[in-house]
């Protein structure tokens, strides 16, 4: 949490739970202990919501997550109708990386986008994940003057991202690296729940352990019923 | 400035000031200004030393890099064990953004590489950069499942990158986007200074908003004499 952030949670007068269906019950006990440790004197008021859950079973990908995401803001129009007078102040605390691999900046221009309520959102930035994944393991995201690329385990795996060294990969149910572990030099940086009491690292030269990271996130992943991970696969910069 | 960085600056007992050559004095007035802001009660002692200056006249530029980082190491060195007992925390804020294009962390690995002093050293993520560029333009960083590249000035300048449909760039002060203003359909989200009194926000479809840019980061830089900016180019994926 940044001081900006948590001046943010004292001065609105509603908290807005988004939790997802299904989701682990730690995660959203996690919201609300932060909300208890920065805002400890009550204040806003907590309302709670269930996201839509989204239709995984259409092969129409692109189709099915628009209709999710305008199922999302029908929840949101919703909840701020109901909960927040003219010039109040509302605050969705939001779990994960709203700017990576997350929709609920989108989903929030789609309800700008009916222009039904008169609403002023700005966006408070949290520590990336991946800004948390380097930082816990001391390293750069690029070598010098060199290009990275944040992609999903499922292109990763399709093959080597062409033009750069370093690769920041999420969203990787596969182990996409290991298709990687023959290949000579590449060192990876791995996390999970980075930042949590739970935090998992494993970093050193790709083939020597690769075995260990699929054994340790299978295992955690058995453990906590879900997971959230990523990693940095680094190959030497062609100098 | 996250809570954890404040309690950690609030815990050390000596806060070290790199300056760098020539650094423009805003920059490290800013640095006392946090410091005053978050430690208001006085604390840590506060230790100042200028970076030494990059050899920028040698065309070896890996070498010249390698040079720098052992010179700056070496002011490192000095610093800690004129200024920390056993058992002191010292705490270094670093002005920019330690995981992109920046050498500080190299510089702790070559320090700790020498031996010669036993140091426990810990990153403390900040907002990086292209997370506060996001923020305020409200937007992420990829599209829908897709990758983006976080790459420099100079490596666009030289093309498009393969693969992705989103670009973040930085250290560009050749304007290289303005090779692009005649793709269609490209939307620039640029800034400067961001996340201070004198933030600096263009949006918009590139080949109507690249002559606003140009101009005003050249007039921004005259004022100032320096600038810090960065941008997020979009092509619409396709699907």
């Amino acid at each position: 949490m940044t001081v900006n952030a948590v001046a943010a949670l004292r001065a609105a007068d509603v908290v807005f739970f988004l939790d997802k269906p299904g989701e682990a019950r730690e995660l959203s006990d996690l919201r609300e202990a932060i909300l208890a440790a920065h805002v400890p004197d009550g204040g806003p008021r907590v309302v709670r919501a269930e996201d839509p859950p989204r239709d995984r079973t259409t092969p129409a990908y692109a189709g099915a997550v628009h209709d999710w995401r305008a199922r999302r803001a029908d929840v949101l129009e919703g909840m701020v109708r109901d909960n927040l007078a003219p010039g109040e102040r509302g605050a969705v605390l939001v779990w994960g990386d709203p700017a990576l691999y997350d929709s609920i900046i989108a989903v929030f221009d789609d309800l700008r986008g009916r222009g039904t309520l008169d609403l002023d959102v700005r966006v408070l930035p949290g520590i990336s994940s991946i800004s948390a994944l380097a930082a816990r393991h001391g390293v750069t995201f690029n070598q010098v003057a060199g290009a990275v690329q944040i992609t999903t385990g499922r292109r990763l795996a399709a093959g080597w991202p062409e033009g750069v060294d370093d690769v920041i990969v999420m969203l990787d149910a596969q182990n996409a690296f290991t298709r990687y572990v023959d290949e000579p030099d590449l060192v990876i940086h791995w996390g999970a729940y980075v930042g949590t009491a739970d935090e998992l690292l494993i970093s050193g030269p790709l083939a020597q352990v690769a075995d260990r990271i699929v054994e340790t996130r299978t295992r955690a992943r058995a453990a906590k019923g879900w997971i959230m991970d990523s990693y940095l696969l680094r190959r030497p910069a062609r100098g």
